[in-house]
């Protein structure tokens, strides 16, 4: 990484992929909080149901840190999940898979500049930061869905 | 801060405040985006309307900045806001204000431990993210209200 003599380092690869994991534990609450029915149907306001956004969760986080690590993009290639056990069974994995992946993402990839699956020019942090900040937001989302069917969310700030 | 000889510097603290700064200029276009009265009176699923979580990132926002900056935790004084006009005007202050203190946070503060509001134990990063987080998090809820109102958000991925 290019850093000015007095840039103030913040956050290392390491803090960045605690706090993506924490948030991660949070949404898997979030699905599970869900009736199987509910995840797969209801919805507000002509969006997503909240499997839909939990599977963009999934299509993007190995694959990111994939194509950020080496270059090489690929589309995620499972079978899209059908039932919440399921979802939850592909979103463990991911959790095993990125704690081995990210680290091993070389320094320079995170400041260097890439086109992500041929189409959005980002930095490499930038792209990882986009699947966190996008997972946050339609999260959020689905506290609405949750409330809206009479259903408590877990709480926003545990992320153990 | 104390850093690993190993240890992978991802963010400066500029790269965060830009990071930050990005997200608030969306956030102020969702707020923008609300009809004057919905902005105040519209929710689903007996969660509150928009205006008040804009509300509560003001109160969130420079308090923290201040609080990280200096050890001197003061919650926000002003009178609430009664008006989107109200709202935005603040709101812009406080990006001028966000610009101005920010870059003088002193490096080491970052990753000390401090009682934010004696009341959250955390790092002065972590009590930043949280601020960064809780925004992201309410504001996709103000896009379902928004939604629902048949109006259409902002596009998440514009940060200009």
């Amino acid at each position: 990484m290019v850093t000015e003599t007095a840039a103030v380092n913040v956050m290392t690869a390491e803090a960045l992929l605690k706090h993506w994991q924490g948030h991660r534990r949070l949404t898997r609450r979030t699905i599970d909080a869900f009736p199987e029915d509910k995840l797969f149907q209801f919805s507000l306001g002509g969006m997503r149901p909240f499997a839909d956004m939990a599977w963009e969760f999934i299509v993007m986080a190995v694959p990111i840190v994939d194509g950020v690590s080496t270059g090489n993009w690929q589309e995620y290639k499972g079978a899209k999940a059908t039932t919440k056990s399921e979802i939850l069974r592909v979103w463990d994995a991911q959790t095993v898979e990125l704690d081995t992946k990210f680290p091993k993402i070389p320094q320079h990839r995170f400041s260097e500049v890439d086109k992500a699956f041929d189409k959005w020019e980002a930095s490499g942090l930038a792209t990882i930061q986009y699947a966190i900040d996008n997972e946050i937001h339609h999260r959020g989302q689905g506290y609405v869905y949750l409330r809206a069917l009479g259903i408590q969310p877990p709480p926003f700030w545990e992320r153990d």
